[in-house]
């Protein structure tokens, strides 16, 4: 299924490090041979040089295709929203205190904090300087798509880090804040794609809500394969999200359920900072006792199903083909 | 001088706390009756209602009008110019380690560096929300200035926390570094109401040239005020930077006419950890000596004479004597 999308992600590769090579240099022009702004271009181009999956682009693209637009006018709002995306990373590393990310340093750790604040403010700047390049009569609706995904991001982060200290986080609580902190970027990807393919504002509608859907599922999966993957394959630590006592979609069903006592000693162990395999190992036989996993199973479904009714208004056959294997690309991951 | 741009400024901070009571609200519908995200609508507000001149601002509304075009149609442009100016306030007391801004504590001190980071951030995708709601046939092309603009502050920022730790930075690096840090935003904020206000290219360069030159005769002469301004009056301690040991442009300019055993013991005295009120004398009256504070005025007074030079092609003669009014304002603060 990779490979149906490889050649996307050599066209974004490559704009993207052309775009960042020229950057690079013309920042070199405010001296001469100059090194400067070294703290701000070596860290920057480090992130960006660390590969990613290139989702968000490659749904720009498919989306712009799937309205029978142009690979060509789509390229550039493409790589603003993987430049935007890498500033999340950067910034968010800090908030969370991450030492590695991609299996490589983190910027804070490598460099310092003050490195990856401004590298992450300068990433903002550059995506905005590639999107403006986007080749479509209606800028300013891509322009004001990208922006909503500004804000909806920094919010769901925001929400994210207030839930890790609130006692009083539901279901929906944390659907808002997925939908803000995940599904908000991929949402902004599609519709930015379909606007530059000339879409409808049914098509727009259409494929937003797809995106939207998709990004919910591929949260909740998140949260799932951290307790059922492969730890080999999936490339993290089985139980990373217990340990650090993330208030995951797992963790907020198994309160709903639970009652009582029972619940009392849920919520007590989940919360403690005991980090032995031990804990981890109960903590995953309840969630299948109680079902939780499969609970989990069905949310991821029915976003899915969602997602893919969405994709019925679009006529090109082959487009739709390509939008379906992306979110298996995104969903089938391994577990 | 002053209440020359009281009207300005009352426009300005209506538009802007209407803008900001909005994006609260809006915030909060992620739930009912929420606080959320809390975390970061309240620092946001805080620093937003803190005060300020709103220069940039009102260099937005003043630029528009220089060529004929209507408050009104720039107005949104002029509060994100604003808002952009915040985010770098907020990001710059994180990497300076500053605990006061405006005589209040910064955020990363009343909360913490978390949410200075996020402010920061969302501050950014605010700016571009307001931003694209400017009247203009040319919205790509405001749009180009700020995100120029965003570009070149963080870039401003870099090279002065690189000078800070560098012993070879020449008064053309600093120059280069305060176009980029002071000057820049300014120069985007005369370019954007420019072009709002429907100037033609010659109209947008001298405008652009204006201001730029403004930047640099502003910042200047904050470095020279540091040395030579009354206390009470400038608010600020008489020779902060220099036991920041800053490289501002008075100390540049004394490196470059000192040489030999005078120019090592002058950076051996200024670079020393030492604190006390007779170093900041000493270093005072060196400056004074040597003409490093002559320099320093007729550095001042070759930019505003450029500035003004500038500003010979705008017919409109109440706009001029506007714009004029607008660097007196700005240059001659309280010395």
């Amino acid at each position: 299924m990779e490979t149906a999308f490889k050649n996307y992600r050599e066209l974004i590769d490559k704009r993207l490090h052309s775009f960042l090579e020229e950057e690079t240099e013309r920042s070199k022009y405010c001296r001469e041979n100059s090194k400067y702004p070294y703290t701000l271009f070596d860290p920057l181009n480090y992130i960006m040089s660390g590969g990613g999956k290139r989702v968000r682009p490659i749904l720009v693209l498919l989306s712009c295709e799937a309205f029978g637009g142009q690979i060509n006018n789509a390229i550039d709002a493409a790589i603003a929203v993987e430049i935007l995306h890498n500033f999340t990373l950067v910034h968010d590393d800090i908030m969370d205190n991450a030492n590695t990310r991609r299996g490589k340093e983190t910027i804070h750790r490598k460099w310092d904090v003050n490195a990856a604040i401004l590298v992450g403010d300068e990433l903002i700047g550059l995506s905005y300087r590639s999107l403006l390049r986007a080749k479509t009569e209606n800028i300013t609706g891509v322009l004001r798509a990208f922006t909503d995904g500004v804000i909806e991001v920094c919010e769901g982060q925001a929400l994210d880090k207030e839930f890790e200290v609130s006692a009083d986080v539901a279901i929906d609580d944390y659907k808002i804040m997925i939908r803000k902190k995940t599904a908000e970027l991929l949402r902004t990807s599609s519709v930015m794609g379909a606007i530059i393919g000339n879409a409808d504002e049914n098509g727009i509608r259409s494929i937003s809500s797809y995106s939207e859907n998709i990004g919910l599922a591929f949260q909740i999966q998140d949260d799932l394969l951290d307790v059922i993957a492969d730890e080999g394959e999936f490339g993290k630590k089985i139980g990373g999200d217990i340990l650090e006592r993330k208030k995951t979609f797992l963790y907020l069903k198994a309160l709903e359920i639970l009652d009582g006592k029972r619940r009392d000693d849920f919520m007590f162990l989940y919360n403690s900072p005991n980090s032995s395999e031990d804990k981890i190992k109960q903590i995953v036989k309840l969630y299948n006792e109680i079902c939780v996993i499969g609970s989990a199973k069905d949310e991821i479904a029915a976003y899915t199903a969602k997602a893919n009714k969405n994709l019925e208004c679009i006529n090109n056959n082959s487009a739709k083909k390509l939008l379906e294997n992306f979110s298996d690309m995104l969903l089938n991951r391994s577990y």
